[in-house]
């Protein structure tokens, strides 16, 4: 039986609270002078997220830890799950209690959650163009600092799969290291006795006779990196299901579906975490 | 005299080591297992960092620091400045030592030097929409969560100006603060009763009726919302210099000319850092 | 309306836990050797803070603090609230539970309140001193490294306002920065274009031309240092209320009357946080 | 030999560090915006660090660390050592350099050394009044949070020692251990079991009975608190050598010479550091 | 009356939380893809910790934890106290709720909970040698970077008491500093004047000579290193309790009878901490 | 060609800073109170790190970090490298400088290359012991928490190869994992479709017939757990080269050579980390 709840949405909880946290300090700092100044401590409001545009929201969990973490007796319900693509005007979620923690907690909750939902969104749209391939749209490390893993959740969030986390989880030989290591077969030599085994070796190959050279040195992945269509599906013949054979480089929305349609079992595409223009979503208020 | 450097590019360095560690310890976490175990200890190489298409580059002292802290034997030659506009291929700077160190550090230098420069080049762009007018562009609270320092640096590179940097040194008073304050004229007051007097008082207006209201109070400042451009003509001519103006509110390349020349002094523009896509910049390496 | 609660009184918990944890961190180290060694495990206990001379009360909420992270579970009564004026033997707050918390704790509760109540205190014998007239008494940089925020908290206690917090939430051109900038008039100019709007800009004279010039030159406050009674009523004149006046300087109880006379606007008082001695209060304690 | 260089002049370079960050990111916190916006980058300065007011100075090397950790390239001279007793207008140290650093750093300097200054001019006092006996004037834990061991070296430098650092690194029963002991007999032998053998115990008495029960239960220093010169010169004579002897309770620079007179070997003071005033130091500022 | 619950049994519940924080964080990362993947979120358990070898057992709370943060839901019973000797197979704790965090945390618990049992279990070994002698075992500084708190306190659980924590709380006086110092004498006079009167001074000696010097300086303490049991016994008597005295030296579970029979107050064993083999125990896991 | 120097000793100096800065922290607190008293600040010395039992030396790196964070001036020449053999009394490495710092850092040194060699001198016998098979020696997860990237450089120092470093780079799936998830073939199609395609998936056997439903799920490697070595012969031959197979579960040095000639690829082996002694090493000290 497999898994009733998708493992692949884990956010975990610990490194919300850290992200949030450090959030919060940078943009509250010594105080939100404003709010502190104009609104009674125990002035009490209601207040709603909302969407103002269609998408694929992810990131309410991140929403609800920044009011969380302003006030612990703020009444949060969230109204809807993560991934469930949505239009303008969805209810998101709904926060009551005390009003100067929701106005100082309201950008630093829509930063995170019009980020995340941005990606989500933009992902969506890639599997979606792969669909009836068998080809999944994984992400990249081009990522903005300090917010990866909650990025590649939202790459999970729109239906995509991630590739390896860092430089740790994952061997990806380049032709930099292919340069040193005295071509392919040296490189995954090498790589073989360096790493634990639980780690797989991919090479990257930009050639039809790099990809018959990472097939001799028994790779177990291999990237066909900026290959023409035509090229990729020679590609994949050749290599003929010994290897896992992934797509990338300047992968767009107009181009994935021809890349998918070649028979790779993977595409990676960098502007899921790296351009992903933010999806609109705003906080209407109301005192209470 | 002005200073002779302009002051508003200032980027504190110890800030800068901070992000920069923590964005390596994500991404390189125990160790770039492919470079260790594909290139020699020994090895030496060159690299260039050089632009893939033409804008505004920010953040190269984000990208040599990155390559420091990988391996401080490192040589590094920044040849161009932030701030400058450069066609495609421009060289912008050079390291040389050790192959291992450039390697596990390239992914944080581009991910940096990317996100900054798309930020400096879109923002570029809005000046140069209002050239000629008196207005200055300015960013919001709109930024990346954990890189608002580096952010708003990005836009000043691209001749913005800066915002608030958080809720503590400024004073911004919204529709939620003035309900809950007793109208305008309270909420103003409140204000100047609590915060440093430091700080100017600026509010958030979207009618003229609110504009006349906020003249009235003594407002230091006032923030026209989303209003059409003959309406922000006439807010402005009401205000008449008492208090400084700034459009805002969904502004656009499109539509920031119309709205400079209602004569306001300021437009701040949430897009410089919430939708600014990543500009192309690779690194080009060759052992030695 | 007002605020009912008045929000300059506000003490951020999440600092206040962490400045609390330090402090216990310090004084604690490895364990209280005595407490661990001569009280039971299982001994409970009942306490009670209590002033030991009259003065205006700061930094209950810290203490309860330093309690309650010694020991969740300890029950604790706050009976006074900061900021009331007190005789000696006031009854404070009720401590009851683990003995050993109480004792392990009682130190690091005792030398944050007696030292923001000793702020306190003088605070406000400088605001009554100046009582009938419009000046204001606020504080300084000048407060003991990593307690700014809670100095700053006991003066607002005591009846002042706060300065900025540092360097960062406001503009203040003293005589060197006016020395790089080609005078006053430089100065302004260069702060206009580099910070935020959000800030005012205050200019440091030391004579009656500079004065003038800071006026001439815009200036949003201007700060009169050392200067005798006379030549700040005749400098408050001048100013005309084009500006904000504070007064700066060395300033006594002894002297701080004169001063509110000559018509300023703000009272900057060092003395509030360099050279407050800590007020007297005790802990008595009782096994059950 | 003794040594050469008084080990309890020892203060810990990486505490000092740790320390001096803080508090420049408390003040500085985003950065220096006067400074930045007056000063240009490349602008140089001399400085000099002078007392205003007689006394004995400390904390020189912390002053030199915050202007360090400003720009690594100042040049900074130390004219005179922590532990002289100096006239107003001595010159304590040189910086010349980046004229920035030294106007953002300046203020955190100088709340470091007017407040330690204080501690060791005040310390001063006391050990200058019981010259000629044998006692000894210490501190004790009544220290500012985050700062003891700071101000424990500045006790050191004004010619006074140190009582224990924290709770840990000594054993001191007081009334409260004793009721829970079945009295002192009970409570220096728990403590004699369950503390390392390196600490010694102290029992803190308040009358010449409990004098009694300590010897007898072989206590190895005995605190008399808050008793009358002649009733402690008793317990002296009871104690007759077999533990060391302390003074403490409200001890002024009035009281502390008949204290002395008594024969104890120890007098603790809370008021060397709880309530010392901050000595008057300045920067004389020059650009270059 | 003695503490019912013996004080030196106390393991701090903060610095728990801090190390188990750091333990989860190194082996857990950015998460147990293993079990995120195969577990659902829903499922839940129930698992025992059992010894599989006999042996005293230490550490359970640290265990309790390492589960409790990986889920604050976890329902957990602990069936036995630390420092119970016990047979294979007895039962120390049931876990019951989430399987996902049962599966993540075992390791991290076992790891800890093994290694303090292996230590609590051969200072058992040690303090049943040494029964009906007055010697007590003691612990050293040679304990695992990052561990010390946590095993010495597996050390008071196996019935040993423990030496000074660090290099803070104790005063030991080794050759090199006698070198240093001209002499024994030299060097406790030094010891005497720069440390709180709140530290024992003890001195190492190696030699019957050295013993006399030591004797004859005033020494708190004298530690015998390496000696003959004949001539520790001549040592002990020259001594004739005017100091306390510590066996020490290569000490093994063979000689420490002869060292205790030479009627030392102490006896220091390293291999305590740097040698103890880990005590076998397991979890039984079934998912409910 | 294969890297010249062998990339699989890397050692991360970032991460050795962190680690030998908390155990000086941990080990010296406030002050090495001995030393500072009995040491004049200018004294100096020269020493040398020397085993004094054979065995394989790993470590040293961290105990030069150890001397060069306590006096950076410290001259430090290291005569050996980690991995050599060593006969009892090799010269290690050399110190020379201000004595304090010597002194004061010696246990913190001493500590972790006594425990690092330990660990590599008993991984070196195990590899000793499966010369001539293809069998790898790999560590596991009981690792001392908080020293687990150093203890696995230990096995890698030691000839041995790591296993996986957490639970974040690599995926295995045990008997727990399987009954969750509806079979081995079920586990191992949920690991397939949530984990980056970099892992390799590994399954945890008992016996022959789970054996055989691994190599039918596909797994990229199958764990022989405490299997009979004529039972985990045939599960090799029913393998086939299918998949990778890995010895574990109570294998001793005497056991662990029938395990290697079943023709596994790899043994892991957890006393490498759990239950390594000491290896002992000394300080020989002298003053200039």
């Amino acid at each position: 039986m497999a898994p009733s709840v998708n493992p692949s949405l884990y956010l975990d909880p610990q490194h919300v609270t850290l992200v949030v946290a450090a959030a919060l300090a940078e943009d509250v700092g010594p105080g939100d002078v404003t709010t502190l100044a104009t609104i009674p401590g125990g002035a009490t409001c209601t207040a709603q997220l909302r969407t103002r545009e269609p998408g694929v929201v992810a990131g309410l969990p991140v929403a609800v830890e920044a009011f969380r973490q302003l006030d612990a007796s703020l009444e949060i319900m969230q109204h809807r799950q993560d991934g469930q693509p949505m239009e303008a005007g969805a209810h998101l979620l709904s926060v009551s209690g005390p009003a100067r923690a929701v106005l100082t907690a309201e950008r630093v909750a829509l930063n995170f959650v019009q980020r995340l939902s941005g990606i989500a969104t933009i992902t969506a749209r890639y599997v979606a163009a792969v669909q009836g391939t068998k080809a999944v749209i994984v992400d990249t490390r081009k990522t903005t600092p300090g917010l990866r893993t909650l990025e590649k959740y939202a790459v999970r969030v729109g239906g995509g799969r991630n590739h390896r986390f860092g430089l740790f989880d994952g061997v990806l030989i380049k032709d930099n290291h292919i340069a040193a290591s005295d071509g392919i077969g040296g490189a995954v030599l090498a790589a073989r006795r360096a790493v634990p085994h639980t780690l797989r070796i991919e090479v990257e190959t930009d050639s039809l006779d790099q990809v018959a050279e990472a097939v001799e040195a028994g790779a177990d992945a291999i990237l066909l990196d900026n290959m023409p269509p035509e090229v990729m599906r020679r590609a994949v013949e050749m290599i003929g299901g010994r290897a896992l054979t992934e797509a990338s480089g300047g992968i767009t929305l107009a181009s994935v579906r021809a890349a998918a349609e070649t028979g790779v079992d993977l595409i990676s595409v960098g502007a899921l975490t790296h351009s992903a223009p933010s999806l609109d979503i705003g906080l209407d208020f109301s005192l209470q």
